[in-house]
């Protein structure tokens, strides 16, 4: 087995309706098609609904599972309230909810304007908070006996980070709602739990995001203290370890998956790591001969 | 000594010119009044001006300091900016933006509509965003050598509670602000804190927020393991301690002032507190002839 | 698919030798059957060598796999060497180490002599360390490609606890050393990672820790929202794809598997659980009832 | 006022009787004089009993004040008993207990033998547990009806590091022995807290560390987001604080004053701060060239 594979047994999923939020492409998409795999009937959801009926038409016909597409602007309560209903007119029902969808902004803070921050809080955060909100309240209202919500956040929900304020700013307040439902709600059969991922490069995100030689620089690998940024799959396996009912005793965590990286960064002497072997004896011998004397 | 006692040395805090936001009462105004005694200039403001303008009144007859009244609704970004410009126009500086504004609601998430979640996440979040960007920008623009930030915050923001999920949210987000600025600023001269209060009550809040029966049920003291709920003068102590001088080389850091409400909570075995002395010699006596036989 | 159910695909742990510290009884003894049945090679180790041996022929008769009962009081450097070189003696390599051995005193912190304070530090902490310290050292010395330390630890390593505070003191540093160790030895392909598990009662534990109406006083079950204690398999699950390469990926992290016990405690706020449905449609009247005035 | 002026009242801390670990030298030392100047009488401890009397001759001669040495070896018992008797011996009794003691490996870990590791796992953890348990149980059994406990640890106590793995493990878990000791034994009037500093260069300790070239290359003050290490005034103040009563509210919890230094490691973009003003410049022309498209 590697990382690469597929961890669940077959059918993990059977039955599940899952609604994954930014479901048309990237780590949404990847999640998607493996929930598919495992037997699970998944609804995707974005703004732009000829791509979201493309990618469908595609993880059909690679699956042989279902996959339903329904525009929604997530910042938008009665747009989530008709994608619910859409949801329940096709499955039936609805066991899972991916808050997936995001948006973020790179940029230095003070360059960005009030409305700009605005509008990664109101994707990420209020988008996040629209969603859990419509499908808790139908959970509980229908008295439905099991449900869990799974989150999308970053490392830097809890570090806070520098040139992406809008988007730490938004997911620690994801975070914050997970934990906080995750006591509550769980009387009603609710589990929540989020996962943060690292460095997963999806094609065009990154590089759109930035010029080549820069790309050089900031090169997402070298942080991470297993020198490789992970594979789709790897996250995943996680996301479905965590919508499957072999996590139903994991509630309110968030499960970190990038290698190490954020650690890396926090912990102060890290940077040792540049001292190369040889200097190390060197140390080491005259630490020795301080001793000696 | 005591713990009422004013803390830092005279004129701490002279010339300084400190803005409060929510400053017209409860812990904003014990704030404002210690800064006064300590030398401040300080503003305050909220949607209540006549309000306000008493508060700033009294305060001034009590310290014989100046305090300047500035009506602003912090959810609205022009609002703010005409609001620094008051502060500009009167004291001809801003060194010091404590955001201290506040909304909450305290219910079951499923009973809250869209909008009121929204409420609050516009007034804690945005409001915070709005004051924290238009002064930043001020002070990168004016090239102002020194200036702070203090956010106030809730334990909550980091372990997420239940039935005050949208100000959990918020507050969640106001930290990771905190944090991000922290070291995105510091270049600016800026520093960024924040205050994470327990329990110190205000005439009128908490009891208006429970009838009499539930106020006893649900007494405050009796979760921190100091057994009493927290003096506004040490929160005020410790505000112009972060706001101050004296703590240059704090940034980016949360201090929490709850006489160990919160870990007394989340230790798993800090429930055996109800085991009596007599109850531990028994069972010391129990373990040890087990060990005899 | 239930949580009592097995996750990971068959054979996921083929060829992987894993020894589990504290192996012969309870958790380590569910978590070493479930490795077993999914291919791997297990040894276990305690200083009770004859109920060790006693579980290897158990595990070997229910599952059809390889067990190796070694004696080893982890709190001997040297014994843990020889421990090491049994496994390769037998096995040829030794893939993961998984530190689950540990010792507890539940007992207010006054009444608890240094030395019996030591003893939970030396089995916990210089124990873990011991080990992982062997295990790395023969890793880095012989080249081995990949490899994996999992740490048990709890909750309150992060938010301590009173009357268990040795363990806290000890698992807090444990935790520490999975961080630390997961950027260090990254390099060497050496992943680290952590289980917190909430309540999973092992028959016997914590019977013999409290007597009979204390038991039901102290009902582990009613502080965990999920309202029910975790089942062994559960744990199971998440060790074994910890241990698995399908967690390539996961490094320096902690999982928290406790349904959501500790953030129940934690938040200020979820106390309010004990206020009935009624109370809050009478809340909402008054509230609403003030605002008509 | 600046940050290397005094921030307490005068007489802030008269009468008090404070014992700190390790204040022969260094940041303990620097605190000790503060404490001095603030009318509190100090007994400092550490191994090397001729370097002690020197000091505490010259603190005595420079603050006026009260200093007495107590040679301890703090791994040992049976010693910390007979320092805290000899305190009790000269000032009739003690109300605050700094553990400052400490000691440290920087060395990759696997060049470590389990005895070196030891080594640091007993001075600071076993260390800080024998002076907080002697002096605990004094406390408790003599019904003081205040005390304090101060500890200091690090930043990597929570997040671990690389290359200083013992003091990372010993150092978190005197983090969660601070946080359980504020929730059990706040009961007892006993506060219990921690300072976590950031880099605070004392003469010879890190420049013994480092050769010259390597000095430069690790500069501790480029980590820091304010660019400049701490001034150990602004240490001292933050200490007393913290011992004094004006905290009297703050318990259990651990202040950091590191300049922002781990959060600058630990946010995922923080790196981006390599950008020049021109890029990001050039950066916002090409999306909104995008856009425009």
């Amino acid at each position: 087995m590697t990382y690469t594979d597929k961890m669940l047994r077959d059918n993990a999923l059977t039955d599940k309706v899952i609604v994954v939020t930014g479901g048309g492409s990237g780590l949404g998409r990847a999640m998607t098609k493996y929930f598919m795999e495992l037997g699970a009937k998944v609804a995707i959801t974005s703004r732009d609904l000829d791509k979201l009926q493309a990618t469908a038409r595609e993880l059909e016909e690679q699956t042989g599972g279902q996959c339903l597409a329904v525009q929604c602007d997530v910042r938008n309560y009665e747009e989530v309230q008709k994608m619910l209903q859409a949801v329940l007119d096709e499955y039936g029902k609805a066991d899972v909810l991916l808050n997936n969808a995001a948006g973020n902004f790179i940029s230095p803070t003070e360059r960005l304007s009030a409305n700009a921050f605005d509008t990664v809080i109101d994707i990420v955060l209020k988008g996040t908070k629209n969603c859990t909100l419509a499908f808790g309240k139908y959970w509980i209202d229908t008295k439905q006996e099991k449900a869990t919500v799974l989150n999308i956040v970053t490392t830097y929900a809890w570090t806070g980070s520098a040139y992406v304020v809008p988007s730490a700013t938004a997911k620690a307040g994801v975070l914050a709602m997970t934990r906080s439902l995750a006591v509550e709600w769980a009387k009603y059969g609710i589990r929540t739990n989020a996962i943060a991922p690292g460095p997963f490069p999806t094609k065009g995100a990154w590089d759109r995001l930035l010029p080549g030689d820069l790309k050089e620089k900031f090169d997402l690998a070298k942080k991470v203290p297993l020198k490789r940024v992970g594979d789709h799959q790897e996250l995943a396996n996680l996301a479905a370890y965590l919508v499957s009912d072999f996590s139903a005793y994991v509630n309110g965590e968030v499960i970190t998956i990038d290698g190490g990286e954020w650690l890396k960064g926090a912990g102060q002497f890290n940077i040792l790591e540049a001292i190369p072997d040889e200097m190390w004896d060197m140390l080491e011998a005259m630490i020795k001969a301080k001793k000696g004397k």
